[in-house]
């Protein structure tokens, strides 16, 4: 599918401008249409669907190590895609990138995770979006695969879209991509634990630590297929009703 | 349902402990049990379901102007509820409530919400929870509706308990209640507007505003339930996946 001026592809992330991932995902979009990145100046990890409302927000122009040209913000990964939306964009972006994020976001940390969060942020604002993960979190991590299904994907939706209301979240593992499956969350997690310490004043503190466990059985769930190592992708929805409760409920007595 | 000392209920919020909603959560559950007020210890809102991984987290005591006691963390909403769970409970809570938040959380605007992220947090962890707004945003909201609207809910959870990876969402007019419903998630949301402005050294920043808009039609949905005066208790979930677009797509070529 070649290179088309007409379209436009926002780029952004939660692990902010400078890194390597964001600039493979603008790279890779870049084959396929004009790309403005614009993204939170320093890294916003676990931030979910934070955004800024106490204070104002600032832009400023990035020159990134491939000679690309993108915008840092002083916000969120959500702040990032709003403002890009009502003030930054001089048209419509054709589909909004989330990515690459360096480290895994499957089963349920995807709720805490600020890539998903740009891209959710991008299908609430009505455009077709992808948020993208390696499940290596090291920065020099291997990203082969991870372009090549980012490419099957955008090739993907611009041929289908997307429903309204749905996401898409991609994860890839490290390395030459194996293949892609479409798969269900899991409801896989870190299980957190808090170190206390003491510090030089004798005041405890806590720092959050984790350890990531598989809970889930099924070969569609996401955590499942990324352990065979083949990449997932996710329909993902802002709708969080549970219709298979509200229907058994939606008649009692409160 | 008379007084039990052994049920303990955690409550929480994103406004910070020192707001009227959080103390009038705790006052209401304090009918039912033990109650532990574990907040942060400032304004959190739009906070989503962030978590603080780059910092460390301290805890103060704090007297409520009702002379009830409260933990203050300088973290998040879903911090508070983490950190409660594995480090300053002494035992497992039968209830994890969340606000009560000046401000509704119906419509989209819920995937920003600080006090529906702990509620959900807790539902993570594997407890009952709930997350309580009012739809005045005023600080001195006439809560008595929320009020009798909680211990309807608490009282039903007490009963039913809550299905697995279920959280309830409940929001309430100010003034008296006249009735709860149970409700879908709607498709509202704040539209959102940035102010350009320009700082004393000719640098321009931005700030957020917005306007709610109802989007929606349906009778069923919390929005609409809210504009006819009466409160709203949604079932949400935190499995993010889209099952209908998951049955459409799953067997096509990536």
């Amino acid at each position: 599918m070649k290179y088309d001026p007409e379209r436009l592809f926002l780029v952004s992330n939660d692990d902010g401008i400078f890194s390597p991932g964001i600039r493979n995902l603008a790279e890779v979009a870049s084959q396929y249409g004009e790309v403005q990145i614009i993204a939170p100046d320093r890294q916003q990890s676990a931030v979910g669907h934070s955004i800024t409302v106490m204070d104002p927000l600032r832009v400023a122009r990035f020159e990134m190590s491939n000679s690309m040209v993108g915008h840092a913000v002083n916000g969120t990964p959500a702040d990032c895609v709003k403002l890009a939306h009502d003030q930054l964009l001089d048209r419509q972006p054709t589909m909004i990138l989330s990515g690459i994020n360096h480290g895994s976001n499957a089963g349920i940390n995807i709720i805490y995770s600020g890539t998903v969060s740009a891209a959710t942020e991008g299908t609430v604002l009505g455009y077709p979006s992808i948020a993208v993960s390696c499940t290596d979190f090291q920065e020099d991590a291997d990203l082969t695969g991870c372009r090549e299904a980012v490419e099957r994907i955008i090739e993907y939706v611009l041929k289908n879209g997307l429903p309204k209301g749905v996401t898409l979240n991609l994860n890839v593992p490290p390395g030459p991509l194996r293949g892609i499956r479409w798969t269900r969350q899991g409801d896989s997690r870190y299980v957190e634990q808090y170190q206390r310490r003491i510090d030089p004043h004798d005041r405890p503190y806590y720092w959050i630590t984790g350890r990531f466990e598989v809970l889930d059985q099924g070969e569609d769930l996401d955590v499942n297929v990324l352990k065979q190592g083949l990449a997932s992708v996710t329909p993902i929805q802002y709708d969080l009703t549970s219709y298979k409760v509200y229907e058994e409920v939606k008649n009692r007595q409160l």
